[in-house]
């Protein structure tokens, strides 16, 4: 957290009673500072907070009050006030937090309703989640890459790749920036970025978006997918601890009760789950992904014995991509890992072995040539890899109860947004 | 820059000199590390060392060498080797830096050339640029943000922006979060995004690619463009002496002497420039952009005047975006940064009232409906703000004095490539 001396925001509220003004300017941080202005004790400072209507943009020079009556916010003594600009209509929402916006006008309005503390809070802590992230993987020695959004091939195949027109050529906007992370383990040990995903998938629900944020790593020299395990449980325990100890203000205007959370989680191997699953008269294959409703059913059970997170290891063959590493013919090394029955982040191993990966490629109906630049990364001494992408909106959801993935980001790109 | 007890890479080159067997290891660090095995001092070592061909994958767990003999890396006593991977086929680059490679090579092979020295100290120059700056932001008070990449309309206009089919709609990929950073103006009192910029420019030259990433700021409550030039030049100066002082190695592996640098940086009008540019033979018109050769020759001219870094200011209206705030009726407060001849940021102090706003679009023959919910967002209370885009490829150009922009990212987008 930064501090200055000088504050600049918007005036939230004001409240005038008898010969006191009392403002509250909402800035930086989620809490508001308050003003308060008595005709007798500073008339030329009172005179303007009677002028300053909510939505105006000021600055203020002044420092903390020494005593602190405000529940709402930080009270300071002021010196100085410069009015920066003034609205020119009423504003079209309730920004104070008062009366709680429906989702549609949030996402509409987000720029304007960000002044709400409570909007802000998710911000603030949203940034901790991106600080807090490269903080760990960099003190781990994983190197920032940025990999190519416009893409020729997908990792996941065409039905959800969104088109774009590159000069002469098809191309796509990419889904993951797995296949080039992947590539980049002929070279360095570990790497990692911070990135969007672009997924032309048609869900509309509380927990898809078509332009999300996910924190993706990818880490060479493993001797088995535990040792991916292990980098995305310290990662993960490691952004929710940092926020515990740094957004304590964000979290209590929240009301969210965040707890620390050590690793390592538990987990749980998928040929597991489908058995607790049914023991519960949930039936599910063993050869398919889980269903969302099996998937809350798990997180529900897994709460109820303190497990507020846990892996899936091993999903079947049959519903992961070509490029994880099977286990036997079955089974591959692909995990998932859910956070209260969602899935937040999804990897494995990696399959590294250049004839093993066109097989792969042709069981899974896939064109080599399509991937050719990818394969010939294969040739020349890969180590053996695996890595994972944390979606950054679903983390933040689970770790602040928000009830829609749309929460969480300022922009929302969904089956019906494109603008703001 | 993190230490290991455990080292992982790659096997840059061998020799043999009788009984003692040299290998140079490519990890995440430039240099190499120097790894000597002597069959009378270790002769179970030497034996696997003598296995382990160019291009092998290992971890070796050691110290550094008391004796450091090497002058092409650093030396380590080995106490354990262990194998991750072995080429299958012999490299089809030359990557130890024996011979340089074309251009065209280290664009297709960059993910296997990162194992040359050099290759890899441009991108660990490449990751200290976004990580300084995005500490002198953060300690700034400039808040991080995303802003969504699939855009209904362009900061630019149409003619540079690529198409994308979002579902039943029709979008684009954005050229600039300008308009996004701008609407959080009103909630935020400073942003930043580091971003991709999506530019569907035909120009196939040694300093334009079509995806590209920039340091993108804006800054509100500013009392004028000079707020916005101190920002950047602060910002700059942060970034330059972060290399300086960190990635040294890198630097001398480069052959690089670049100097520290400190704010202020000279500011010239552009109604300067022209009559500078004229006093020199070269006729440039007082309403019109400058063209490359004379940007390039003012580089000279500010160069031999001890300027390596310079701003452009007051840049004519009919050579600006709709956004920028007009001086009088043909300048703006536009300007550029500009580093030895090539613009590497571009900013100004932006229009942030309504109704000026509205008639800068007619004015330049926008529709002022495609741009409604940016012009929404300068109703409620919007401060005088301004900011800037950095190019980092062309920072990094500059810096690392490379003869192409193509040298500084790992995948290239340009007007013939899209793959890897």
């Amino acid at each position: 957290m930064v501090w200055y001396m000088r504050v600049c925001g918007w005036v939230l509220r004001k409240k005038e009673i008898g010969k006191v003004v009392i403002i509250e300017v909402t800035g930086s941080r989620s809490k508001p500072y308050v003003l308060v202005f008595k005709e007798e004790r500073e008339p030329q400072l009172y005179a303007v907070s009677k002028t300053l209507d909510v939505g105006t943009a000021l600055c203020f020079e002044g420092e903390v009050a020494t005593e602190q009556k405000s529940r709402r916010g930080i009270e300071y003594t002021v010196s100085k006030i410069e009015i920066y600009s003034k609205p020119a209509s009423p504003l079209p929402v309730e920004v104070s937090g008062k009366v709680p916006s429906l989702l549609d006008t949030r996402i509409k309005y987000r720029w304007l309703l960000l002044r709400n503390p409570a909007e802000k809070a998710i911000f603030n802590i949203r940034e901790s989640v991106f600080h807090a992230a490269r903080e760990y993987l960099r003190r781990n020695g994983f190197h920032e890459v940025q990999t190519p959004k416009i893409v020729a091939a997908g990792a996941e195949g065409g039905a959800t790749l969104f088109k774009v027109e590159y000069f002469e050529y098809q191309a796509y906007l990419s889904q993951s920036p797995q296949l080039y992370k992947q590539i980049l383990m002929n070279a360095y040990p570990r790497v990692y970025e911070i990135t969007p995903y672009f997924r032309a998938e048609k869900f509309n629900t509380p927990r898809h978006l078509n332009e999300s944020w996910g924190i993706d790593v990818e880490q060479g020299f493993i001797n088995g997918v535990e040792d991916v395990l292990e980098t995305l449980e310290n990662l993960v325990s490691y952004i929710i601890n940092y926020v515990v100890d740094n957004n304590k203000e964000d979290l209590e205007t929240l009301g969210v009760n965040l707890e620390r959370i050590n690793p390592p989680f538990k987990r749980l191997k998928f040929t597991e789950v489908v058995d607790i699953l049914k023991s519960e008269g949930i039936e599910v294959s063993e050869k398919e992904d889980l269903p969302d409703h099996a998937e809350k059913k798990l997180g529900e059970i897994m709460k109820s014995k303190g497990h507020r997170l846990y892996f899936i290891t091993g999903f079947p063959w049959n519903a992961t991509g070509f490029y994880y590493m099977r286990e036997d013919g079955s089974y591959t090394r692909k995990f998932d890992l859910d956070y209260e029955g969602l899935e937040i982040a999804s990897g494995g191993q990696r399959e590294h072995r250049y004839d093993k990966l066109v097989e792969a490629l042709i069981l899974k109906g896939l064109n080599p040539e399509s991937f050719q630049f990818y394969l010939e990364s294969f040739k020349y001494g890969i180590p053996p890899h695996g890595g994972f992408g944390l979606g950054v909106e679903r983390l933040l959801m689970k770790m602040l109860n928000l009830e829609n993935v749309r929460e969480a980001i300022l922009f929302v790109r969904d089956r019906t947004r494109l603008v703001p």
